[in-house]
């Protein structure tokens, strides 16, 4: 698929699964799929420097449009040369469209066909978000991959409730596809349908056939069972459009990401990397390290002997100190090291998908993570 | 001089004032002074990884004996490896010996000739703290440098207090060289006095008599005027020996380095740039800039054009935005910057000492800075 500065090349299929190896080419650089995007909320990766981000491995990374378009603005970060510049991360960059923090985070939401209308979670200050703004905004940040505005609600919710806000997402996809004037950022549209495979299926159906250049999986990881989620995925991905990258919005756990790439989908972003970085919870091959026990205080052996990260220069007990001490450098260690165990699980996943070896590496991976129950 | 494993060389004196280069060589490599130390209370310079401390042109850096003391123990520093394979710095580390943190930080402080018996801050269990007790946590810890302990006492005070006070901090400096048993650590005497330049003058002389490898003026920059600080200085240096490297304790603002610079301090410790960083105070050479001041919402310059730290490659608008929406990059990247400002004032400074300017240097220097009063 080639669309203006975008294009999206397959380089690999598994024979045993849905799992994919592609290319997604932007026009701030190549991102190699399946990949993860570091959440970038209000326009920073918590804690880190651009360099400490690419330093992970990290391709691409997300902001959140709600976020900016409340504190500093859309228009300032214009002003101060869009995203890119303003952020100094030269990479691609994909912004949400605020749907899920109208869901997750406003105050006294309101929905109509129009749009939606809500108080900001920071002043109270009403604010107004229909597709079209959504999409203006989004414009002005000057993001490489712009979401379309999505209705989600919460789950598990009445079927009437579930159909109506899918139905209602569609029509806002087209809608955002009208308003979109900009030639060098791609509009990918998000299925919506609660758990209802049917309703997700005919959904996905819905979105191909207005044709946009990727497409996303939203409203999931709200709280519904991981096998749930796995169940929706393998009825919704086969509808949608193979030739596109496709997008599981805020998800997860690393065997959710293994999980999910086995039925096909393409990118991820989640904050459990920086947050659980943040508390002190860090990723490893073995299952989590909860640095804050006691057995830790003088473990003198790193998080994970053969990892690169700034992290990993550091002694366990060292890190521990950090965070009992309350120093915030151990967020950041922390972060730096879970960011890095994240973008070396999906390197190695591309190597696997290349070399045809993806499920025994999977499963593999899977095995080692068993502890690993958060 | 030279003692061991440390050597003092003075390399330029300059002819209109007491200022000098020099380079004091310890185990973990040399200094070039006049030097000034990060501040890394808890074994971390906050926020920053060492390689961003090393970054900022810094030789050494300076760790809290009572911080660390108290979390995480001394004993799980050495079970680590000594305090520079536990912060990860391999360069010169100097310890102060509690004396300041007793006066500052610690409850219901009793001070005897024995020691000093007061509750932690942290969860107010009772700590001791003796002449040979300061020492001997200082040599498990590993620092190259160590501080005896001395008797901070609140200024002004009764000229009673103070006198006994700094006769004591002599006593005391004895009894440290006494139990001092690692030949890797240089052990530094604290010049006390209050503000009584002939107290000051007296102590400086009698410590000189012990032969110490290194000397320090302490008990300044608790309150008292800039000018007051210049004038003890100006009666304390001149009886400390020249052929050993002269230390101004938790000093200052850039002015004041020099004005000390001036009279003859070679090295110095201050929280200043890195408080100031947590707070959005930037230093540069025109004057401090508050960055939460809304005019630099949109501005797109850096903090200062010519400074290579990595909080100028990003504009004041953004590093604004970071601190107005309590992103911890906002303190991390101030900090850099102002750690930076701080080491390529030294720079230029011993430049300017070796090449006979330094008058001139400083007076345009303290010129910039007019609007700089805080």
């Amino acid at each position: 698929m080639t669309a203006g500065l975008f294009s999206f090349e397959l380089r690999a299929t598994d024979t045993l699964s849905a799992a994919r190896a592609s290319t997604f080419v932007t026009p701030h650089g190549a991102v190699e799929m399946p990949a993860f995007m570091p959440v970038g909320t209000q326009g920073t990766v918590k804690g880190l420097s651009v360099d400490a981000v690419r330093a992970t491995g990290a391709q691409m990374i997300l902001a959140n449009t709600y976020h900016l378009a409340l504190r500093p603005g859309e228009e300032v970060v214009k002003t101060l040369g869009g995203l890119h510049a303003f952020s100094g991360w030269s990479g691609p960059i994909l912004t949400d469209s605020g749907g899920f923090q109208l869901f997750s985070l406003a105050q006294n939401t309101k929905v109509t066909e129009e749009g939606a209308s809500f108080r900001s979670h920071i002043d109270g200050d009403l604010f107004e978000l229909s597709p079209e703004r959504a999409v203006a905004i989004q414009e002005t940040l000057a993001s490489d991959v712009a979401m379309v505005l999505d209705h989600v609600v919460a789950l598990p919710n009445d079927q009437s409730v579930v159909r109506d806000a899918t139905e209602r997402t569609i029509r806002w996809a087209r809608r955002c596809r009208e308003a979109q004037t900009r030639g060098d950022q791609a509009l990918f549209a998000i299925v919506q349908g609660g758990l209802d495979p049917q309703l997700r299926a005919d959904c996905a159906r819905a979105l191909a056939e207005l044709d946009f250049p990727g497409y996303a999986v939203g409203g999931l990881s709200v709280g519904e069972e991981p096998a749930e989620m796995y169940r929706i995925l393998q009825a919704t991905v086969p509808a949608m459009p193979a030739d596109r990258p496709r997008y599981l919005m805020g998800v997860g756990r690393p065997r959710d990401l293994l999980e999910a790439i086995r039925r096909g989908i393409d990118l991820f972003d989640c904050v459990l990397p920086t947050r659980n970085g943040r508390n002190a919870l860090a990723f490893t091959d073995a299952g989590p390290i909860r640095l804050r026990n006691v057995q830790f205080q003088c473990d003198p052996r790193p998080l994970e002997y053969d990892c690169p990260c700034a992290g990993c220069r550091h002694s366990r007990g060292y890190l521990r100190h950090l965070s009992m001490a309350n120093e915030m450098l151990g967020p950041v260690l922390v972060s730096v090291h879970n960011l890095t165990y994240y973008q070396r699980l999906l390197a190695a996943t591309r190597e696997a998908i290349r070399h045809g070896r993806f499920s025994e590496f999977a499963d593999a991976k899977l095995r080692g993570w068993e502890s690993l129950e958060d």
